[in-house]
């Protein structure tokens, strides 16, 4: 699914949820943890019981590859799951060597075949570069993101007095197209969405950090959204670990359709 | 195997020398590409032939994930075949708000015990955390890379006139010691170790960039050794790719022997 998809989907739909499968085995409902294939369990009843509210499904590769050979599988077997009618994102926060971006690309791109990544900026051009080179696939940079620790570097300014996330936000936007390129931003700072409007009005934005980190969605959607759409709002925890009990999917769902409510009339 | 092992290794062998093994399926010599495990057989073979030359082995997670579960097969495979008088390191430039960050920590000391990884600095403290609370582990931190983007925001003036790159040194320093962190500083940049050095005399750098990116090694020890050692010089492609055919152990082993017999007078 490219871009201009994934806008037919927002607007069909009158969602921009994005659901993270952050799935940690050590969290999964009680009555899943003895099953062989657990993570895939529960990854597949969390989709099943969300995909009407989202467009967009984010893989945390991080927890899949904690799990070693069985974590590559599961992590596979529950991109393939996901309809083709939702964009997919690896949040993997990549970024190396061009010679070594590329195989990363590949990787997330080839044989595992998401529509989008997330990509880490440090290493500049020559790191990012690789991944646009795909046709139909989306790189997703890091700008603000909603951790504490944006404020150690993200947010230094510059000599000429802006913040590193905004130079980045205006250097990689002259590398790509807004169909090839996204931002991830936190929505922690919901007060800086109006301001990186003004600096990337047509880029899809990756908005973590709604939920369990805090961010408020009306916020985000009030300054965030522009003709396209132009937000995808992911949440991970506030919605896969609704419930602990055997009714997880069932809260899933409860959840995802109330941010879908929320989202509707911004629309 | 930790730092004050990894010194005594250097120390005894007079030898700073990584082997990087990023392994490119696409680039085996001929006679391997159609055997089942050709990636494990070659890295087994550079690794006998380079062992006595070199005191650390770098595995470049990108060329083994872009293969999917036999590349994750290949790597941990490879990275048993390791001695343990050798100290090992995922390069895999990792980095992701807390809770993430600690699923790549037990990914990459615990699921497949490295000594070391790479991380990348952008999303500040958090992102970093995770990975210093491993006791006798070793984080390394991008600093200065050896690629061309580098200049796009490494290099970047902060307000204070600083380049990006320093404050990065400076204040990472200060989450951990010399004993648990290290830093990316690549040899492309030879002219800027004098000043490091000065920034963090005691931490151990993890110079890339020597032979396929046109590094000087005799620069970079002149600036950059320490009466630790200090530095892990990495050589991947001139070393693992000196010959495309039969005898490419034999001449891998011959690269790694000069650059052992250059870093000998140094120590």
């Amino acid at each position: 699914m490219n871009k201009h998809a994934l806008v037919a989907a927002i607007k069909e739909k009158k969602s921009y949820l994005c659901v993270g499968l952050d799935t940690d085995i050590t969290r999964l409902p009680k009555h899943l943890q003895s099953s062989p294939n657990a993570v895939v369990k529960f990854n597949k009843a969390i989709i099943d019981a969300t995909k009407d509210a989202c467009v967009s499904y984010k893989i945390n590769t991080a927890f899949y590859e904690a799990q070693g050979l069985k974590g590559w599988e599961a992590m596979q077997e529950t991109l393939h799951y996901i309809p083709r009618t939702h964009f997919t994102i690896a949040d993997a926060k990549r970024g190396d060597i061009g010679n070594t971006s590329a195989q990363y690309a590949k990787t997330f791109f080839e044989t595992l075949p998401f529509d989008a990544i997330t990509v880490a900026p440090y290493m500049g051009e020559d790191s990012i570069r690789p991944f646009l080179e795909y046709e139909n696939k989306v790189t997703i940079v890091l700008g603000l993101t909603s951790n504490k620790g944006a404020e150690n570097f993200e947010l230094q300014k510059l000599y000429g007095g802006k913040p590193l996330y905004e130079e980045i936000l205006t250097t990689v936007a002259s590398w790509g197209t807004p169909d090839n390129l996204m931002f991830v931003v936190g929505a922690t700072q919901a007060k800086s969405f109006l301001h990186i409007r003004q600096i990337i009005p047509d880029h899809f934005l990756l908005v973590p950090g709604i939920g369990a980190q805090g961010g408020s969605l009306k916020e985000v959607s009030h300054f965030g959204l522009n003709s396209d759409g132009g937000l995808l709002v992911n949440a991970s925890r506030a919605i896969i670990y609704a419930s602990s009990g055997e009714d997880f999917a069932d809260a899933a769902q409860k959840i995802a359709l109330n941010y879908h409510e929320e989202m509707r009339p911004f629309l």
